[in-house]
This record gives structure tokens, sequence and C-alpha cells, in this order.
């Protein structure tokens, strides 16, 4: 089967995202190097109708407030109406109480295609922090418990990032281990894989295939991006620069699959 | 006649600018780059002291709010009062009611020097977009019938950008094909530009001249910028740096004219 | 003494960020530069958990709103009571009654451990604008006059910066003369620093030590990038790349002291 990713050049899905305000810049370019349309729109006047119109939504609470969570409450049940695919990125959730009860209010308000986070962010999502103190630390924790704990208490399809990628959807479960850590040298590489998800799971209705090949295809573009750059600002660019650039027979070649479904 | 952009590396002018959050960065770093001072200001509370202050005034709606449309005509008003140059980039306009109806507000209240925007988003402030459906695909639209229309409908000089660049004033117009596709892989191109052409404005009562040296200067610049990079991160830094380098006599050998004034 | 960017590497600091939306997403490219990590929130409802929480808290006034004001001091509080440090960046104060007024309420409000802003700022600050009068042109007036009144008043310490850096801190100052030109053409170079202040300021409870070492590090980054990149899209790349990468004792060797305390 050929990858999504053609099928992301080819109908440029329209991505809303409402997101935060550090990482709204390189969303939208990093949405338009893989061939999708960003818009941005966060007034609640609006976002029902944006989101309508859209072809996936994106939720991330980086840098939420109360007026930012209603619309993402308003633009989650349009986009629930519409049938259009809804991705939720926790960030910092656990972090403060405000944070952890919006995650909450949205996730009980709007139901979710898949939730992409860190460990730490899924772990406090599902309530199942003590489990897992430290989890980006020493790896002395069994991920893959968390990641079908998390499942099992969210009801969500789950993509688990860190050094290694759990997905997890409907009990079926696929690991990666593409990427490279000048990532996490680059603010908003996470939220910006989230949109990269929405933008994947709005050409296909199989859940899972869009979360495998949305994370290696941008795994992959990281290795190569750190093949060309080894510092961060310039991995940056080239991280861009490879997103718009990659090659399906590239990601074959290349992907790294620890466990498939 | 020597080419506008030497005024404004001279002058400096001080662009005060209320634009959306996605673009905020790269505008800043533009008009640092062509040499004009940047200022972004949204508060209620300030915008008219900072308006009065500034040479020219930039309203984008791209992530507007209620409040923040308040806020723009707060500042209109008082650039108009002080007779200092107002762009209006209404991002997206047509796109959902509240955009529309808040460019519509935008307009009734304030004075505007010079709208700046595609095709499609000219057209809907204009109230024609039944006559240019898929404007932006074919070319079977007749653009420069549109532009007449809308000029005369909206009473404002305009510069309607895309293969072609169209610009009408009191009648008069200019058409310009320089530019780049790889712009359009660059979020905020169109954004950095309205505030370019305010940056223009600012050193000359010469509208048309203002929007000529405007957008060829910007084209020439994305021109030189995709001979350096064809990858859209890396062609995104080499813009600025031709923002910054491009030298006037270069302009006079490249400039694209279809039609002059 | 070992250079302070190698216990900004080596504990990584959690440095809280309330700052402006221009530059939210250097800033935080900067931090991880550095090798801290950096917190942007906003909110009212959860600055004071984060700030808690934080090693450093910057507030930076460049687009600020009342609500954020208002988060501002809330945050500020927090961290007065946590004995944590916070740096104050005062953008534009001067340029608008509201931004004057806002500045006030929050000195009034929380204690700062250090304010970073350019001579104008600093004078504005300090009500002694009249006496500082085009400060950024001809260097006709004595800086160092303005920077000892200036702390005299405000009775913080002070890092003011421009062609040569002045830092003060309990009557002891420190000049150094760092940096690079292509710095005022890149948006937020100076609201950067603060945040990297703040970094070196978590790390350490010797203030003029770590303003030093804040300064000069930042200001042998640019020149190396300078070096590399003349133009101001890649210099800014190239900044952060040298933000990473730099070396304690290349610090040692290029560092230009005017006088030591």
């Amino acid at each position: 089967m050929s990858h999504l990713i053609e099928e992301v050049r080819k109908n440029q899905p329209l991505i809303h995202n409402i997101t935060n305000q550090v990482v709204m810049n390189f969303t939208a370019n990093g949405l338009y190097a893989i061939g999708a349309s960003p818009v941005m729109a966060n007034a609640k006047e609006e976002v029902g109708e944006m989101a309508a119109l859209a072809n996936a939504l994106v939720l991330n609470i980086g840098t939420l407030t109360d007026m930012q969570v209603d619309a993402m409450i308003v633009a989650g049940k349009a986009a629930n109406q519409a049938g259009t695919p809804v991705v939720f990125d926790p960030v910092g959730v656990g972090a403060t109480t405000f944070r952890t009860q919006s995650a909450q209010r949205i996730l009980e308000q709007v139901k979710v295609t898949c939730i992409r986070g860190n460990a730490g962010e899924i772990a406090s999502l599902a309530g199942l922090s003590a489990t897992v103190r430290g989890v980006d630390g020493a790896g002395d924790v069994d991920m893959e418990t968390l990641a079908a704990q998390a499942h099992q208490k969210l009801g969500v399809s789950l993509v688990i990032t860190g050094a290694q990628d759990i997905l997890i959807h409907r009990g079926e479960k696929v690991i990666l281990s593409n990427g490279h850590p000048l990532l996490t040298k680059v603010t908003g590489a996470g939220c910006l894989l989230s949109s990269v998800l929405a933008a994947f799971l709005a050409v296909t209705d199989d859940v899972l295939q869009a979360m495998t090949d949305a994370v290696s295809y941008y795994g992959i573009a990281a290795e190569n991006a750190a093949n060309e750059q080894q510092l961060p600002g310039s991995f940056q660019v080239s991280f861009i620069d490879q997103l718009y650039n990659l090659k399906s027979e590239e990601i074959n070649r290349k992907i790294r699959m620890i466990r498939g479904a």
C-alpha cells in the first residue's frame, strides 16, 4: 500500500488548529511543508463554522485560557457533528490544576479521535501518574503497560511519543523507533506532530494506518535533518525542508517498526 | 526616480501592526530586514497612542477576536486622525460569518489607504464571490475585471496578489509578475507583504508608487531566495536575507511589469 | 571559577515566561539551546502554580493586556513567596501611558531580582527620560551616570543593553562590550536575553556573576554567529546554533570586560 503522505499531498486537507501561541508559526509552516493547508482560528464566534469546514481539528492546550477552552469545546462539538477527526494534545497536563481540569472538561464534551502526548502527560490524563514518576528518565517504567492501561481508561486511540513511540488503537499496538534527540531541542516538535497526525487522519478512515504513517514520516524526516545539521537552529530549518521533501520509498526503507499491528 | 526602498532604509518608519498570532514573529523580522521598525501592540488601552506615534498602521484579521477588532477600530481612527496610512489585510474573509462581519465593521469605521488580499478575499469583501469561484485555480476568471469591480465597490486602493499581482489606485492599474510559488509554502507571506506595503506607504504620498515598489521588491527578493534555496524551510531564511540585501539597481533590472500605470 | 553555562546545562532550570506573543517561539528555542527548560503559561488560573514550580520567572510586557498584567502580578507574588528569581523586561515602556502604568503596577507589587532593558526603557522606568533623549544615538549621554541614577531610584539590579552593556548590582558595576549589531535586526533579541538571564539566575545566588556570565555568553554567541552569517535570517539561525554550542573556554578567551566588579 502506498504511504498516506501521497494522499496528504494530493488532497491538501484543511487542518484547523486551536493551538498554543508558542508554536503557531512552526505548526503552520510544518503543515504547509507536508502539503496540508493550515488554518488557525480561536474565537468562539467562528470556531464552530471553521471546524465544520475543516478536514481535521487539532486542540492543543499549551497556552490555554478559559476562553480558549470554551472555544475548543465549541469547535470540537462541530467537528464531532460533521464526523471530522479531532486530535487532542494535552500539553503540560498535570503541571497545574487548571490544565488538568481543562483537559478533563474537553475530554468530557468532545469525542476525540486520537490523543498525542509524552508518557507523563498521558499518564496524568489517565490518572496513572503515581505509576510513572520519572518516566522521561531512565526507562525503568514499562511503557507498554502504561499505554495499555491509559488506552483502556481513556477509551481513545493514543500516540505516546518518546525514545520509542507507542501507537495504540482499539487494542492494537504499533511501536516505532524513528526520530532523533534534536527534536527535543525544538519547541513545538510534539505539537507539530499532533497537527501532522491530524492531516494524516484527514485522508483515511484507517486510524492506525494514519498514526503509523504520520509518526514514521515525522521521525524519518527528523533523522534526515539530523544527518544534514547537528545544531538546533539549523536542524529546525532542515527539518521543515525534509518534511517537504521526503519520498515514500525512502520511508519504506527507513521505518523502524519494533512491533507492528 | 530612485526606488522607495532607499527611503525606507533611510527613514526606518515605525510600523504599528495589529496582526495575527501566527505571523507576528515573521512580520517583525521581515520589517527589520527591509529597514523598518516594527511595533506590535494590541490592547485597546494603548493602540490609539501607539498608532498616533507610528508612521503606518497594519490591521490584519488572521486570528481575530471581538476585543481585537475593537482595538483595530480604535487604532484605525487614531491613524486616520493623524493622517497616517492604514493597510488592511482581510485574512480568510468569507470563510466564516464572524470574519466577514468584522471586516465590514472595520471598513465602515476606519478609512483604509490600501487593502491587500488574494482574489478570493477581495472578491468576498466586495460581495463578488459568486463571480470568482475557483479563482485561485485555473485562471479562467478575468482577474482584471474583478480588480476593477472590487475597486469601484470598495472605493479603496487594492493590491490583489496571486500568480500575477494587480495593483489599482484611483482607477490606475499596475500588473506585476514577480514572485515565486515557494512563497505559498511560507505561512504569513501575504501578511508580511501587507506590512511591507505599510512601510513603503509610510515614506511617500504616492500610493501607486509605494504599492509598485513594495510588491516588486518583495517578489524579486523571493525570486532571489528561490534561486538560493529550493526547500521551504531554507527558502524562508534566505527570503529574510534577501529582503535585507536586495539592491535598487537589481530591482530595476528584474522587475516584470505586465502593464504600467 | 567555571562559567555558569555549565550549571545551566547540568541543571536544566525550568524558566516560566510570561512574555509577548512576538517572541514566544524564539524565546523557547533560545532557552532550549542554552540547556534550560522553557515553559509559557499566561492564564491567571495557573500562573501562580507554574511560577512556584519554576526555577525562575520572566515578566515581559511586549504585548501586554490588562489581563496579562494581572497574571504577571499573581505569578510574581508566587515567585517571591517561593524565593524564585524574577526578571522584568519593560519592553517599550514610555511609549504609551498604559505601558508605563502597567510597568509601575508590576514593580509596586512584585519584588524583581533584575530588570533588563535598553537605556531608553530604563530611563523611562526610573523617571529620568528627560536626561537621556536620543540615548540610542550618538553616545553623547553618560550611560554610566544613567545606570547609577536608575539603580538608585529603582533599587533593583539592572542590565542595560546597548553597544556596551552595563550591569549593576548593589552598587557594583560591570561593563561588557561583546555582542554584534546584527542582534538589532532580530526581533526579540533583547527579550531572549532577559530569559537567558533568568536561566543563569536560576543556578546561582550570585546575581552579579549570573548577569555577567549570561550577558557575555549571549554576546559572544552573537559574535560567533555574525562570523558565520552576515545576513539577518541566516544570522538568527546561526545564533541559536551558537547558543547551543559555545564552550566555556571560548568565553574566557573572548569576553571583553571594560570594567569588572
